[in-house]
């Protein structure tokens, strides 16, 4: 055989995500790209903002010996201490450079958090709806990755997730604003969860990690504010990227951020800077580390997608479709008429409209847009949605 | 505990790389940094070759939509096939861009196809001395590193390599240009590898990959080509990277290349492409693929490199320094006086200069020269190896 039997079984089951690019793919080439409306793709159609491209002028201009060579493992330290500074204020705590590791997008951030703190057998809880792919994340490194329910409305249910809290719980991933759903999640809970953490890793005898992986931060919408989990609970990490915020998903740049209020956090951050090496990414991209750091606190326009957004779910919602309004990131996800997201899926297929169907994200009965993509695609969308939600009320 | 057991324990017996990094730390915060030779860092100090900066203004100027968003996991289709052209002539191989899988760098390929090929147990074999990161690679993903011996002159030992295979064996990992020998592997050995490994596969039942790490390819002196595995063995794999031929190692830009005579090499590259995204890769950085495609063929001035070798080999011979002169990369692996590479790496310290002993590659009695330094540096440290000479001999 050509791959391993675990990579074998991967390929066969590919992720949904996955297959709904493929699908596409097929009806692109069928129908003309012109015809398609794809919503499948998490990939921003805003460009980074103009000062983005000042500073990548800048960076490559400027005279610096050996400015794609190697650095240290963890990041040039004048990045990383613009990168803390930026941190420390947005989760009002005192982070200095040494508390930030730079690394290659959120996901490498976040395998450079789950090796550094997962021995073989140890459990990870994600709630659902989640991205799956923390599933693979946690896999990679000999961990299992549990899931916890949600309350309604995707609200955390601190309950549920200390319902699957045991001796092997090593972290607690949440993912705030939410892919998939756009959900913020309150301070309030994120408070009831820091408590119920505390009293678990006192019975369990060992610290529980809360992992919050932000890429969206940055993306919330009419002035939501999204809560600081280092004010809140010592032994956190913050995992992100600039791929959402700045539009870079493709240049694979962002860092981990370890609380110094985390029992050991040094030796934690040591760990982390050596899985970055071991695992092979070594060191984040050289020049995207300098120009991030001169676009701390900037973003794109967030009003472009709060627009799309409004313009989505009322449509949506007039049609008949059940959501709740996202309040960040740039997914909504309705419920599929009469609970069958695969139904859903294949009818807009149809009708030449892509989503990503719920049990994607560990949820089936709802269904996932990403609606990072041109106005007119959207409104060129809606005919379709509306005659499948006839179609299916109907059926 | 901070970490887990297993990255407690990594960080207790931390690389020998990582230990001489941090002597020079101390040495330079002592004595201050001009007054330190240190040849402990594979970093080069030619900076890229002209073309370079061209091609980034020009990709940094270009109005390409989306130009730093997502793109396939693999990578851009028309860079994947610029690359494959380059490969195809240098590999005597047909690949077309479908046989490549872009990556972060040597290290991103590396761990992409050894997740694709390894289940839990399963075995991989290099050649001592070698790069210990191969170790940490291969257990990443529940593999195991065994380690064959060389011949005298560091040539591969191919009974060696045969003696290490097993029911488990997955692959032989390769270096060549060898780091940290330099030595350029002789088209009659990899022949011999090459018949042993069709020969031992047909015994174990399964095709033994031949994995050749290889960014030290353009870094070859005095004409020496580096022989093709393609063309002699049908299951191998490139994986490589622009860090060392174009100075980029901060960039983290390479590639894994498949042959296309390996069983259903399709498959293998389609396992390649989704542990690229479940590693947490997801792509190679954006920007830097449309660069490298421009330069593909092109390397820095090796004669740059070539002189500091002539130059250096020369002044240690002179000393009694015993050595066999590098044919390419950019390192020399003397032996140490009496065999004993600790005590030489101690006494060349106390010189203030910087090296790697032999067991930092799993090879005591040698130790590494990175000659990718400054020529003053290299010139000022020979007193200082004359004195450590003269001192471990009459020692």
């Amino acid at each position: 055989m050509a791959v391993s039997v675990r990579i074998q079984g991967m390929l066969e089951s590919s992720s949904w995500i996955r297959r709904m690019f493929e699908a596409g793919n097929a009806l692109r080439a069928a129908h003309g790209a012109e015809k398609v409306c794809d919503f499948s793709l998490g990939n921003p159609d805003v460009e980074p903002p103009p000062e983005f491209q000042r500073a990548l002028l800048e960076v490559v201009s400027a005279p610096i010996p050996r400015k794609h060579g190697y650095m240290p493992n963890a990041g040039y330290p004048e990045v990383r201490a613009l990168v803390a500074e930026q941190v420390g204020r947005e989760q009002g705590a005192a982070l200095s450079g040494d508390h930030i590791v730079m690394s290659c997008g959120a996901s490498g951030a976040l395998n450079a958090c789950l090796k550094a703190i997962l021995d073989p057998g140890d459990e990870v809880i994600a709630s659902v709806p989640c991205f799956m792919e923390y599933a693979s994340y946690v896999d990679n490194h000999g961990g299992k990755l549990l899931f916890a329910p949600c309350r309604d409305g995707f609200d955390l249910d601190v309950a549920g997730i200390e319902g699957r809290i045991g001796p092997r719980t090593a972290a607690v991933i949440i993912n705030s604003p939410n892919n998939p759903t756009g959900r913020i999640y309150p301070e309030s809970t994120l408070r009831e969860l820091a408590d119920m953490l505390l009293r678990a890793g006192r019975r369990t005898g060992r610290a529980i990690y809360l992992l919050s992986d932000e890429p969206y931060r940055k993306l919330a919408y009419e002035g939501a504010v999204v809560p600081a989990v280092m004010r809140l609970y010592p032994h956190s990490l913050v995992a992100t990227s600039y791929s959402k915020e700045l539009s870079l998903p493709g240049e694979r740049i962002g860092f981990a951020a370890v609380n110094p209020a985390a029992d050991d956090a040094r030796r934690l951050v040591d760990g982390i800077i050596l899985c970055t090496r071991i695992l092979g990414y070594v060191n984040a991209p050289a020049l995207m580390q300098r120009v991030v750091a001169r676009l701390q606190g900037k973003a794109v326009d967030v009003e472009i997608y709060r627009k799309k957004r409004d313009l989505f779910c009322a449509a949506l919602s007039s049609m008949g479709y059940e959501l709740s309004k996202p309040q960040g990131a740039f997914y909504i996800f309705p419920k599929a008429p009469k609970g069958d997201d695969l139904a859903l899926a294949r009818a807009l297929q149809e009708e030449l409209i892509l989503v990503v169907p719920g049990r994607g994200f560990n949820y089936p009965g709802y269904f996932r847009i990403a609606y990072c993509v041109d106005t007119p695609v959207i409104e060129r969308s809606f005919a379709g949605f509306e005659r499948v939600a006839r179609k299916l009320r109907a059926g």
